[in-house]
């Protein structure tokens, strides 16, 4: 068994190594003209401004929940593995986060010295880098616990290691997305509509912040968002192994029932390399294909291993069924994601036509559209459930859960080849935006773009992922609550659990709420720092003076972090507050609520705002009138109300639901003893 | 106990004979000029079309779905009550709406004649006529159904008297909601925006059709969604009233806990009459005090007396309190959505001043504006289930589903004065409608304006309301789902539950997007419609001929009823295929999602309209640079978005989850009978 987990551990070192290598190789590339690394430097600058800021603040919280946890629950080494957890998140973010501001620049030099195929190339690695990090870092972390210690204190405290890696993503996620949108929205409205300059021009004091969010929004915070659910899903699986054991009738031991999901997560990341690997851009063809490949590749890998492993390790070939049917899952919500948001498919057309008829039908049709798609993505997460569960509940009634956890898992394990794809985008976009900025050549800007607009379909796909897997790891670690509270039903005919579902379906609406506020003072705040600088020194728009670029990135960062305090204490009071006043059956009809609420209404806002964005697009393309037009003005007001939708809102509520469900499991024993008092 | 329910009845008459007095003395009143006459002659043509082509299809609808009940459940008397109750809501709307279109033109005319007192009066009066006919025909309804047959009958039976009730106000809300928003979306688009003329200006086409959609809207549509809840609201707690005298230790018997509710109903219907009959107006103060003192004093009766029923009737004063807990929670959600709906308060006022900076910020902060307003309501909604359960839990373990039953029939008891108060908005609306188009002076609108502006306030409350409403009456008709399917539990543990509960939340988006983009659909007929009268008749904005109106709510109400099928059948399929393929358990899930999502959504999209239309009226005030201001333009972008939510999607919402609950109650029997055959 120990054995085992060290190989685990060496597949994450493997992960982690190659990762190194791409990274050296990105900074081995050529980074272009000065004007190019004097731009990319301050997007440097920017970006470890942001999470300088952002760690400090992060050093007290850890500190102030590792005393929480150490003195509430009385265990040094859950709080000590709590430390661990967040610590290699901020690791996993900055190591991704920094190569991706190698990567931006890099990207551009390469578009304009070698064309496609080398700028893909250098793109896709800087989120390859990202990608390994999360899982290598996540899988080294869990595998050094299972290796360290016995496995009744790792099941016992594993999950602080999880909580560590949500309380971190709050900062990345719910901060990040903060971030990236109050200085997006803030140089869109002054810099475009009230200046006319066009987007990523240097005369705009916001440029910067800009492009700052999007690797502190897009590639950091997405990274502790999927590495908070990597973590969750291999955690839920490790602490549900006694049940399945037990539950096996002898087929397996509890050992090996907690290993399998680390030997499968490990077997993700070698796949994911090879898949990483075999992504070669061609000239001329569509970067999106090489992607796919990718990612096919590597799934397919873990399909069959995964077979292989199933029948050695738990003696049964079931186990594998779950794993697959989380992988199936997870494509074919991204598949669905794309048919919703992209300008290929009929809905994103619809809005554009609606929009003819002005901004309120933009918004309506936006709505509509971003509603529908959340039927496919639930029917897919329910059909993955029902498999996973009742595929593995005939090995063993009792084991069903377990499978939930395993599907899970095998969701998540691709995750490298996942966040590879994902973190591509942003990049891709910094490039673009640099070569805007240093007045690179036509050509160059084309390739960028090329390679943008393909990021922007796999963001919303990435995006779409993010809460399918947020969905299924909440629900493995709510199994996990259960067997912890010694639950043995949270029935719905008991009017506390009732209202425990209400509440926790109102508090995604709540949380949304606060984060929608949040991004429009933070917005706020920008369009008066932009407006001072022109109001006061008229050499920035005439292009003779420069503006003041930190200033910017100085007001994005404090608002950010000022302005997730409150919905970030939320996510982790509503859950101590309902746990102890209502108890613990009251606390699992809240954590269902918000599951079922909060990933309807992430899936809702998330694809809305994806829509909308390409909508605009597709208006841009000279449907409709084309860029300027009356048509086009509406779709610009849907693309604003998307941002918040779909970079700040909808992906935070993934955090909250993973956040409580984890503070819930980690604080049960207390919860449970508090109503063995009163009861 | 038949004698009581012979009380119930004649307390129901006595309701019929004041709402047909009060009828006939607003028939007697004066209805003004000729121009005056020939207007609302259009209103009553315009709405008489509309019942007359909805009640083809109803019956139809009602036939059909008799023989469903009769043949799939083996029940002729289940079917003869499913009709019966499905006539008399047909009976309450007919007779409402009838006496609504007296009520506006003679409230036009008392404003013009006798100014704001006798003109409130009449407005009112008319909104109580509706009001009384709502609680009169369901109590007398289900108070003959006790009276005629024995009670074993009606507890296996009665829900078929529920699911005509809710079955007809899918019709009446649905259809109804989808009329007026296209009617209004496509005069004001056309009218409004393109050819720049006043609102309820004669030359409009579709004006007409958008005075007749207040009434099939916001009269007969509300109360038949008042109806529905009325009438389900006191079903569940007769299936429930065997439960809670076993629970009772031989304090009362099952005769008695199935009366309770009908002779509450019948205190509720008298409290109003006396508090209908207290509202008078006085000259230049605010007509909104009259309505609450109305509302107070039949409040306040039926607390006194239901602490003294329910001493005598059930040997204990406990259940006084959960009907109390039912009645204060209605009112608080009304005044919770006052504070976030109405222009006196913080929310309306941020919207107007967030709109200064266009309208993607009118949207972003009317929508966390929604989001923020669903706590409160939440909360509230919490303790008063918490507070009905453990009362009456209190005198026999198991009864505490009982007294939920009763909060909900507490909460509906001063139905009458709640759909009076509601009803007066739309007549008022009318009213100005007509002083408008008859040309009279302008003192005339100014006494409708004001009328109209506390209707707007009142409209708003209302639908909080009858959110409110419908969550205790849908949880209340769960607990009888539970008590038919005999299951002990419905455990979120089950992965089936959590797979319906997914689902079930799933549906209220999936309802949504439908109504939504039906209404989108339908409007955009009405304005082609619009627009090809102006062009080949250039008489018509000249003011020398006259428009086509005949043809506009042609299009209204073909689209409305057209529109509305799919959305309606997805209603009853949903429960029935999950019932039937994944089992009761299953189904139990699906029902707390689609409750516990469902009362969010509603919530958000019924005070987000509500914030948005009052936003725009308070620049239009004179805040922010007024009518015509940019500011004022965004607003309306607001405004536009927030009609289908507050007026057709949100209130559907209402119809879906107590649809989806009666459903599943009435077929229960069927899926325990398959489930047996396969389990």
């Amino acid at each position: 068994m120990k054995v085992l987990a060290v190989i685990a551990v060496c597949a994450a070192v493997v992960g982690l190594v190659v990762a190194l290598i791409l990274a050296m190789w990105i900074k081995g590339s050529d980074q272009g003209t000065d004007r190019m690394k004097e731009i990319s430097g301050y997007i440097r600058e920017g970006a470890f401004a942001f999470l300088k800021r952002e760690y400090k603040i992060m050093a007290i919280v850890i500190i102030v929940l590792a005393l929480a946890i150490g003195i509430g629950l009385q265990s040094v080494t859950t709080a000590i593995l709590y430390v661990f957890g967040a610590v290699l998140s901020v690791l996993a973010g900055f190591f991704g986060m920094n190569v991706a501001t190698w990567g931006n620049v890099r990207t551009a030099c390469a578009a304009k010295e070698h064309g496609m195929n080398k700028a893909l190339k250098i793109a896709f690695r800087s989120g390859a880098v990202m990608g390994l990090a999360v899982a290598g870092l996540g899988l080294f972390g869990l595998g050094i616990v299972v290796v360290c210690l016995d496995l009744a204190t790792v099941v016992q405290c594993v999950t602080g290691f999880g909580f560590g890696a949500s309380s971190m993503a709050l900062f990345g996620r719910v901060g990040g997305g903060i971030y990236t949108k109050a200085a997006d929205v803030g140089a869109d409205l002054v810099g475009k509509v009230e200046a006319g300059i066009p987007e990523d021009d240097p005369r705009n004091p916001a440029v910067i912040a800009d492009n700052v969010g999007d690797n502190v929004g897009d590639v950091a915070g997405m990274g502790s968002d999927l590495y908070e659910s990597y973590c969750g899903s291999i955690i839920s699986a490790i602490t549900l192994a006694a049940v399945a054991a037990g539950a096996s009738g002898g087929l397996f031991d509890e050992a090996a029932a907690a290993i399998f999901p680390l030997i499968m997560a490990a077997v993700g990341i070698i796949a994911s390399i090879i898949g990483i690997l075999l992504v070669r851009g061609k000239e001329r063809s569509n970067p999106a294909n090489a992607l796919n490949a990718g990612t096919y590749i590597a799934s397919i890998i873990v399909i069959i291993v995964a077979c292989i492993l199933s029948k050695l390790m738990l003696g049964s070939i079931t186990f594998a069924i779950a794993i697959i049917a989380g992988l199936i899952v997870g494509v074919a919500i991204g598949k669905i994601t794309e048919i919703y948001t992209s300008e290929d498919y009929q809905s994103v057309k619809k809005i554009a036509e609606q929009s003819q008829t002005g901004s309120a039908t933009t918004i309506i049709s936006g709505l509509g559209v971003g509603m529908m798609s959340t039927v496919w993505p639930i029917i897919c997460i329910s059909i993955g459930i029902f498999a996973a569960y009742f595929a593995t509940e005939t090995v063993g009634a009792g084991m069903g859960m377990y499978g939930i956890a395993l599907a899970a898992v095998g969701m998540l394990s691709t995750t490298g080849m996942t966040v590879a794809v994902d973190a591509y985008g942003p990049v891709s976009d910094n490039a673009g935006g640099i070569a805007e900025m240093a007045e690179l050549p036509e050509g160059v800007r084309n390739i960028t773009d090329k390679l943008d607009s393909v990021g922007n379909t796999t963001a919303a796909i990435g995006k779409g992922f993010a809460i399918g897997s947020a969905a299924l790891t909440a629900l493995a670690l709510f199994a996990s609550y259960a067997a912890v509270t010694g639950l043995s039903a949270i029935s719905l005919l008991s009017p506390i659990v009732i209202i425990g579902l209400f509440i926790g379906a109102m508090l995604p609406f709540m949380f949304s709420a606060f984060t929608m506020n949040s991004v429009g003072k933070a917005a706020n705040q920008m369009i008066e720092e932009v407006r001072r600088q022109f109001r006061t020194d008229d050499g920035i728009l005439a292009g003779t003076s420069k503006p003041d670029y930190a200033h910017c990135v100085d007001i994005s960062t404090q608002a950010a972090l000022k302005e997730m305090i409150v919905p970030g204490l939320m996510a982790i009071i509503a859950p101590l507050a309902v746990g102890i006043v209502l108890g613990p059956e009251a606390l699992g009809g809240m954590l269902a609520g918000a599951l079922a609420a909060g990933v309807l209404l992430a899936l809702m806002m998330a694809n809305a705002g994806g829509a909308w964005d390409n909508a605009k697009k597709f208006v841009e393309g000279g449907a409709y009138g084309g860029k300027g037009s009356d048509t086009h003005k509406a779709t610009v007001v849907g693309d604003t109300v998307g941002d918040p939708f779909k970079d700040t809102s909808g992906p935070s509520i993934n955090i909250l639901i993973k956040l409580m469900t984890i503070v819930s499991v980690v604080f049960a024993p207390l919860f449970v003893a508090i109503d063995g008092l009163i009861g």
